[in-house]
């Protein structure tokens, strides 16, 4: 039997309680599908290692990570011990950067059995896949203040746009957008308003998509595109995005399925030199953290997302995948539900109820 | 009769079409509250006076403005015949900047009569203000393209945030949190992601607020932040972001409560050492212009808040903003209505029937 090694990193808060519904249903379907996943569990990448051990992650934990085929990721950020941009540089950025898993995918799709925050919406009118950017644009810890501490204090923040990271990520949306049915590809821009940066990521999008003339294509600014996420749902196909606009489309678009307790994530390095992270959209969820009431899902989706990038090419990843979303589906229709989608059950009993379905 | 003066400037697309209601309903609220405005007009910050003289406005545009008190803007760009960033550049955020309108106010509100896209919301339950930093920030052509050309570029864009500039924007937020009944801010961040100017950013919100202990505060990340606009909008009063957040939320704001043609705003130099800049939030919207369908309401509503900026201390222009406020209820509640909300009236019945309440 094949098998995938995978490490699992809980992280903080819900990312602890929603973790172990994500392994009893990717090892449900890793069971039932004929593969075998080798799991590992690091407490590091937490606030409770930080409180340890004064940094997020031990020194060699590219070492431990070594021969693994996917990180699976739960949650970071304990903003009461450490502060979000010590918490996310130290463990999350890093991974998206140092294994260069320059693909951030998510998925955004309106389920029947979760109330749509948007009127008069049904299943199949929002269906879309948001391509982020991952790995550089307005994510940098480059710049500085002057006159520190000053009335003068100026603080120079800097975005950096390589070609190379550019290119790729656009030739990624566009092969994604041309093996879709519908083949149209929006990209997100501010060129109006950043004034150097945009207007070049506007030429790479063009020049790239010379090579794709069977893809339409729409560039809309971020404002107006936000607009639309939540007017007119229905017009797109996929999404790509710089590393700064692809946050917040990816949790716009999930807000407008209702809730984004079910938005999964797959950060890829496509090219598998380096292992991928899969994780939930959400965060870690202090304020309902410790009462076992966090939605799974998201945790869930990503791994079928996992098991379908890692066993690419065989039919049983691609019939996982299928499985735990058909699984998904029937509980967001039939329940058991947790209570962000105003179901009264906790978070074990949906992660049970996926996994027998499986 | 107190007199003020007007820059008229429609600018490109709708900007023409919904210019002369704008001025029909605010020289008629002038009328009928005593006070008079001396309008003059001007056609550059237009892609037509680009194409004449291959730049967006005179090189003496600060000369002929002399002594006006306020600028009445209609939209501007063109991309067919100008880029974007260059008209932009070229006019409006130029007077933003030349003009120190340090402030972008945009409030947001759901009306009876506007079919909301948000499911189960009504007029009441949205009901904010966008307080949006609109000098500095994001918006810069600071930066460059290294090894331009080859494969190897590297392009990097600078954001520039003095103290100066974010301490009175916070400021007067939290004067305007202050102000109102709940006595709540909301301040946009992405400090986790973005690792310089961002958590220097929360830094001063937190300084400022020491002075506001009446008013309470919660940080968002713009990416939840946006999802929030969505799924609880209740709970937003006053809301302050930088350039770019700022621009993002007030587009998506709007959106929530069923188009962006109803959306104002209020680009203020509050110490009055220049004039200050009204218009809508929308754009020139090269597909609807030429047949006089668009929603003229934005650009009226501006002027409601024009009129309210001019004669600040005076009774007699909060009133003439109250009695535009209240024409434009009825005539959402009552009709006509444009295309976009479901009627078929055109720009000027509508300007006309919002005239004649006021
Ligand atoms: C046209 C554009 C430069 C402008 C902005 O981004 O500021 C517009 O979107 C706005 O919100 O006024
Ligand atoms: C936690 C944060 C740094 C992260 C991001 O902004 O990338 C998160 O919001 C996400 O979308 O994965």
């Amino acid at each position: 039997t094949p098998t995938f090694r995978i490490a699992v990193i809980p992280g903080d808060g819900i990312g602890k309680e929603v973790m172990p519904e994500g392994l009893r249903v990717v090892q449900a379907a890793a069971a039932r599908f004929g593969f075998e996943l080798d799991c590992r569990v690091f407490d590091w990448a937490s606030a409770d290692y930080y409180a340890a051990h004064g940094q997020m992650m031990p020194d060699d934990w590219k070492e431990q990570l070594k021969g693994v085929d996917a990180l699976y990721f739960g949650a970071v950020g304990w903003p009461a011990t450490v502060p979000d941009h010590v918490s996310l540089w130290g463990s999350l950025l890093k991974f998206r950067r140092e294994f260069d898993q320059y693909i951030n995918l998510r998925p955004v799709r309106l389920f029947e059995g979760v109330p749509c925050p948007l009127a008069g919406r049904k299943p199949g009118d929002i269906d879309y896949l948001v391509v982020r950017e991952n790995t550089e644009g307005e994510y940098t810890s480059l710049g500085g203040v002057m006159y520190a501490g000053t009335e003068r204090e100026i603080v120079i923040q800097e975005s950096v746009f390589s070609r190379h990271g550019t290119d790729r990520v656009l030739r990624f949306a566009y092969e994604t957008a041309r093996a879709r049915e519908r083949r149209h590809l929006t990209v997100a821009t501010k060129s109006n308003g950043i004034a150097i940066s945009m207007p070049w990521w506007d030429g790479r999008a063009d020049a790239i998509g010379l090579d794709y003339p069977e893809v339409t294509v729409d560039k809309q600014h971020i404002d107006i595109l936000s607009a639309r996420f939540v007017l007119q749902p229905t017009r797109f196909d996929v999404v790509v995005a710089s590393n700064l606009f692809g946050d917040i489309l990816s949790d716009l678009g999930p807000a407008t399925t209702g809730t984004i307790g079910l938005a999964p994530s797959a950060n890829l390095n496509p090219e598998r030199r380096f292992p991928s992270l899969f994780e939930p959209v959400h965060g870690s969820a202090p304020d309902i953290y410790g009462q076992n009431i966090a939605n799974p899902i998201a945790m869930i989706w990503s791994g079928a997302l996992m098991l379908d990038f890692l066993t690419q090419g065989q039919s049983a990843g691609r019939a996982a995948h299928d499985a735990i979303l058909g699984a998904i589906e029937a509980v967001l229709r039939d329940g058991p539900r947790t209570r962000d989608l105003g179901g009264s059950a906790n978070t074990t009993e949906v992660g049970i109820a996926i996994a027998e379905r499986v």
